[in-house]
């Protein structure tokens, strides 16, 4: 019984009825029907026209996207313990050209605008230093704390009033949507989002991910951009093909649903033992070495987060019978 | 009727019923059971002990590949006419953090021995200068010819003489191997190649290459950089499924050995019109735009590859008849 | 008797003075009085306001001004002799985050315009291959010859016309504007050149160069790097004071027309042994190894070009005898 | 009265004298007379075979060293308050090909053991997270505060242990050999370091710095990205001129002792408003709004370093009257 980690799940059978559809002959690269139906479709979905660009990792879409909002002597202001910082191997680096992350903290990986102020403070307006190009948030964060629209419009507002771009990781975007019950567009561009990854293997996808530019004047350089990292896969269409399954009758909104209610279930189980509250699909768990051992002993397989602290995910397709399994061992503990 | 690209061709069916097979929760990036299989299948396939790493682009397996073999002060020699140079958008100088292409000359896209020799001697040793690295070429080459076991032993030699890292792009390797009945071992470690990429997805995969390391000792640093490039796919298991479907069984032979008999067909059809000998699954043929518009009218789809001159390309899964509607088309100009 | 390199040269008595004058406390980097006026002084020189940076070697200033011009997924058009394709180890790359540079070909090391047309129009506008960011001559070139302001606006128009930055490098733009007798307006910005090194080492410098922009707005940026390379020197006073003391009273004109004068004596003796007319201060001389070897054994110093051929480069403080000499001995070779 | 920046004192005399007996006809580029000594004079300083090279910034000898040590996709661990984090405007990103700095905490800018095993603790040991390559420190550090040599040597121990080269930024590395009276051999290679800066232009030079290998195999690549970050000087003797004017006599040690001795007079001045103990030329002292105005109204210059605080620095040529005058100045305020 694995609450382990979203990518460790299978994809949904829609992903792969989609592929089966696609595995026909087309255009190479991204001259396919399908991905030429990307744009309109995320344009229907934020109410405003975009840019999107499929790409087949959450890295991949991040760097991208920061490539386009930073400049190689430039810094982005991110959460000291923001994916971007942690878990992508200096990649925002190495698309930039050099960029630098200035580290920021705050509670549950969540970045205030007092903190990104102070930040920018600290920096002299000389060569000398690194000047701050662009601010990075991940919503759900990387600890499954949601940021409001509000939050992020007071984020994007800050941004924009001191001329950095805004980036979103959206890795679990459809789990902070599913969360919030607001609307993409309010989660994004209307707070300010100039350009955000939008996770879909994390929530059911194969190897999709989709690049959204609001600021669509970016995107022709982000697709030489891709093509020069190696991104541009010839037969395209099987990413397209992915992502427009799982936007066509909000596949990718009752994945999300199915995963936070798995992590709801469990989040009354666990009590107070909870390091931060459940907003998304994710629990950090406070629990003993002896405590996750016995858990483990009766089939439960999870993350040892740290010293007498477990990390528990939940997927799209989580079996409810385990999920009820493990709330009572819980529980028993 | 398409003979446009064998990029356009759809996946063969073993690789969709891999990917339906591997449709299960398993571990995350590339600690599943696919995975893990990789090394020994190839190793195998090559009577050698060898690492393997899936990606999901020719340009990535390439630069990544390269990356390992040059330094970002060095000079990577190719034919002027290589993939690497003309299609990968610089991926090569990205990848390697600013490395250098020199170009030489050969008809058909081939390197010979004396052309990297010429290349070599015209560079002086000193720090003003950016000293040749790495060879790379391409078998089958960009213009459909093949390099023998013998030839391609000959740029061993002379690199390894030199020290310079031999590179192979291998995209459309399988259609070597089957054109030359050699093994593929004789075609690559045997005549000096340090590290080759093995190309599926123009060969019936859906969007998996094959990097292959016979120096292994370089793997582990190109599994930093494959992270960092953003090609570490979270549920790789679905690429590594898709290449080890296409060994199994020799699938990947049988689907170049069809590529290249839809050539053959074709080429005899073509007779005197060819610009090269047809070793492969490309034809270059000459033909002038009033020829071409009455195949294209006849519902042909094809490459005008420059004034007078058509490009004709088989796929694994080439539709006989339309190979034979071609091919008297064309005797019937 | 040194006819090897107009590098290995003294610095003139009004650089040493101009030294002992500026040895004094003033603020740090650029903020002190004689950098104070670089911008002025060159803005009086070329009639137009412009922005002057002072770096310490040619290679910087060329690739600094570069980097200004072309993105890192860039092609910048040059001769395959140029200094910055053959004499820089690969710095345009490595300073442009990854730009290729397109070779062109041409007697001299000169380009024309129609050369950088037909390599334009080999460029597919797609994201698979590099597009052309900017062009870059060297005058005088490399072989010593000199682009006219009419030829050089004729690449400027060209530049112009196509979307392409248009860079000079000018190590020895001084020996360009005496032997032209044009103005330093005529052989750049009339001419369409945006940005520019303006060479001071070679001609009586110790060790500073100008980088010249005349789209003023990109040098803010440019500063930036210029720092971020370890180009700012903390006490940028010494480079600014060498500069201005060679722009008063035209010293560096003075140093020019010295280093020519002393190149067209030779010219006179060598008569039909020259390779290229001689229009600045280097002359390529036809000569074999025996006659070589007697010059040297006389004592005089100079570059084996190549299978029989030798360089012979002017100073600005060419001994007058030692010329006469070397003009005697080579007519009587 | 100056006491801003040792920055912006004026050269040396011997180094005047020097760049004079410097001033004729040589090989270029680092060819000559005087580069060819450079090696020498510092195996002799430091008691062991080294390999020098002169560069003109600090920035640009911290930033080869780093990049000889650490690769594109490493990290450099250094204090947050290090000059290269705060004031290389990110060049060692820059010249490592994206290397990250990974910031430590400290009194006084100086870096602990301890410090470092928690930061290198942190990161998993995976493809994911960046992992430590390399440990820099500063002597003295960037608050004027020394590391003996047993202090180096315990960070040796540690970057040795755990396979990390060890970088010394020695811009002021003369202060901390005058202050400790350590030898340059103890404070550095006997203490682990692999390389270090050698500062001399804060410290009398013009434009001059040394580059040292303690680690002599590193020096060749070292060699080739100075070339290609534009920092070879086509005329280099006037650089290792410098370096050996200041070597000789122990020009630098003299010139360290007056500077140290400068600052320690004020110190005296300072007493308790010190914010760390003064060991060699720089003061941090708290200083109301008021009595900074007051004291600047007086004719003294300085640095205010933030809110009622204020950076104080002598130079080997800080006039002791005023030195004098400043110290009853601060004790009457």
């Amino acid at each position: 019984m694995r609450f382990f980690s979203d990518n460790a799940a299978a994809a949904c059978p829609q992903v792969l009825e989609a592929l089966s559809e696609a595995n026909r002959l087309d255009t190479a690269y991204d001259g396919d029907q399908w991905s030429a139906r990307l744009d309109g479709a995320f344009s229907d979905l934020f109410g405003k026209p975009v840019r999107a660009l499929w790409v087949t990792t959450g890295t991949a879409a991040n760097c991208l996207g920061l490539a386009a909002l930073c400049p190689p002597y430039g810094a982005i202001l991110c959460h000291e313990f923001a994916h971007i910082e942690q878990d992508e191997a200096g990649a925002p680096g190495f698309f930039t050209g050099g960029a630098k992350l200035t580290l920021l903290q705050g509670e549950g990986a969540k970045v205030s605008p007092e903190a990104v102020e102070e930040a920018c403070e600290r920096v002299r307006p000389d060569v000398h230093q690194v000047q701050p190009a662009a601010l990075s948030i991940t919503n759900a964060t990387e600890y499954g704390l949601i940021y409001t629209p509000e939050e992020t419009a007071a984020l994007g507002d800050f941004a924009r009033s001191h001329g950095l771009g805004f980036h979103l990781d959206g890795a679990r975007f459809a789990n902070a949507v599913a969360s919030t019950g607001a609307s993409p567009a309010d989660l994004s561009w209307r707070a300010g989002v100039d350009v955000m990854s939008f996770g879909f293997t994390k929530n059911g996808g194969m190897n999709a991910e989709a690049l959204i530019f609001f600021r669509t004047e970016l995107a022709d350089e982000a697709l030489v951009l891709r093509k020069r990292a190696g991104h541009l896969l010839s037969k395209g269409r099987y990413l397209a093909a992915q992502i427009l399954a799982m936007l066509e009758g909000d596949v990718w909104l009752d994945n999300a649903r199915a995963a936070n209610a798995a992590a709801g279930a469990l989040a009354k189980a666990c009590g107070s033992r909870l390091v931060y509250p459940v907003q998304a699909n994710e629990l950090f768990v406070r629990m003993s070495a002896a405590e996750a051992a016995s858990l483990k002993a009766q089939g439960f397989d999870f993350y040892d987060w740290g010293p007498n602290q477990v990390r528990l995910v939940t997927s799209w397709d989580q079996d409810l019978g385990a999920v009820a399994r493990l709330a009572a061992a819980i529980d028993a503990l």
